[in-house]
């Protein structure tokens, strides 16, 4: 079974992935295939590269992943599970404190840590890298750079951890997803089926007509059906036009769920059904 | 009248400051005040220090910019005006394409052109800067640099423009909004009257109570009020908790929205009035 994650080795989609793999039915051990960018996993996952990609989709400081959102519209994949990982970012360094001049880590991980940056290291250069152990790796070259990333790429890494926790909210945790191909891997090999279950999908409302977004949710709140998420990203044809991201409690194989979608393609321009998968109990 | 934007000389924010102001009644020609970071431009609002700030709020491509969205909610401000601006990314640089090691620009930006940039410059290393126009400063320095910044920043800076309209959508806009402190200058002074105007607001709703957002939409959908934007943002308290950032057509000074906002506030946590403010018809 080859999983593939955000690399080099360290990152925190690779925790995830590992975290998931623990929980499977299946006895087989992962190997771990890394990826420069999140698209590339994409990629993949549709040529059939590998069986498994694991991809950040939000964090609870910095919101929602736009390039991995994007790509579960742009590509013919299923998703097959989601992992909930704490996020400890730490700033790792081969040098001191006194010797920084650059900052390097992913995006989203500097985004985490605006406030510290902004009030330790306001004149220090930031560069950006494809993921948060990516800088670590980067920063072992020279003495004057830091990185952005966790614990165990301080450890991975040969780095020393300047200062610990600096992300700007002390409960900080990233929302994983697994990504599978359309025909691959059935849920039920994999998972315990006693969890409780979501479902992804994408809807593409008709612009000109008002309340339509209401009529979508009518469908959901008659049946009693919770929302866990709703998100809105550019369709990318116009300002003002969007994709609406919904997340509900329930499985596509449930009467009440087929029902409900049934429903709403009458609704909607476009239904898209990302899938169903086990939530993760991550507070539990 | 001075105007907060993000600075050097040459932002887009800068540019659709522009464009706002030449549509004001008032004759007062405004002095700009360029900011490092968005949250500088809110503060310098807060501390009346400026009598209006510019700030990006959403592409068309990228969708939202989760700071601006962080700080309408932190910050005592009202919206008084949005301004649409299309976006024509370059890449600039004082060198030749053969020279370019490091490309520099804003992160909207390098996401805004990320297919140009996985396509022509895989391994190019990327670093973020505050704004557009700071990136084509610092590219003067070195030949080895190139800028993404808008074609008036290669003027103003001297550079060349070695690629235009590098954005992975040939249609990019940006929408702005123009803040002021709570008690600041009003809109009848500023701005013709028979624009059709939109108010936004940020709800919080109660997690545990499923069908919250339908209920919500349900009393515009009932008063045919129009929404333009429903966005969510994490409130920072905990995965999965989400306040609710909504557009909508009307003026809080009509009785239909008042009414509308009235039985709102009896369904939710809590209710900030960003304000009501003339639509910017960019289209027509």
């Amino acid at each position: 079974m080859i999983i593939g994650v955000l690399g080099p080795a360290g990152s925190y989609s690779e925790k995830a992935a590992k975290k998931w793999s623990k929980k499977l039915k299946c006895l087989e051990t992962p190997l771990f295939q890394y990826y420069e960018d999140i698209t590339d996993t994409f990629s993949a996952i549709v040529d059939k590269t590998i069986d498994f990609g694991v991809v950040p989709v939000e964090n609870s400081i910095e919101g929602s992943v736009g390039i991995t959102l994007d790509q579960l519209f742009e590509n013919e994949v299923t998703i097959t599970g989601e992992i909930v990982v704490p996020i400890e970012h730490c700033l790792l360094s081969k040098g001191t404190l006194s010797d920084i001049k650059i900052i390097l880590s992913h995006p989203q991980a500097l985004a985490q840590c605006r406030n510290f940056l902004k009030t330790h290291f306001k004149n220090t250069e930031l560069r950006t890298t494809g993921s948060t152990s990516h800088a670590a790796k980067l920063a072992t070259e020279f003495e004057e750079m830091a990185a952005i990333a966790s614990r165990s790429s301080a450890e991975m890494y040969g780095l020393n951890i300047l200062i610990s926790s600096i992300q700007d909210q002390n409960e900080n945790y990233t929302r994983f997803l697994v990504i599978t191909s359309k025909d691959g891997y059935s849920n039920s090999l994999l998972i315990p089926s006693e969890h409780l279950y979501k479902t992804s999908i994408i809807v593409y409302l008709d612009k000109n007509c008002p309340g339509a977004l209401y009529e979508i949710l009518e469908e959901f709140a008659k049946r009693r059906i919770n929302l866990t998420k709703i998100e809105s990203r550019p369709s990318k044809k116009a300002l003002g036009d969007y994709l609406f991201y919904i997340d509900f409690e329930g499985n596509i194989q449930d009467e009440i769920i087929k029902d409900a979608l049934n429903k709403l393609k009458t609704k909607v321009k476009m239904l898209k059904i990302l899938g169903s998968y086990p939530e993760d109990n991550y507070n539990h």
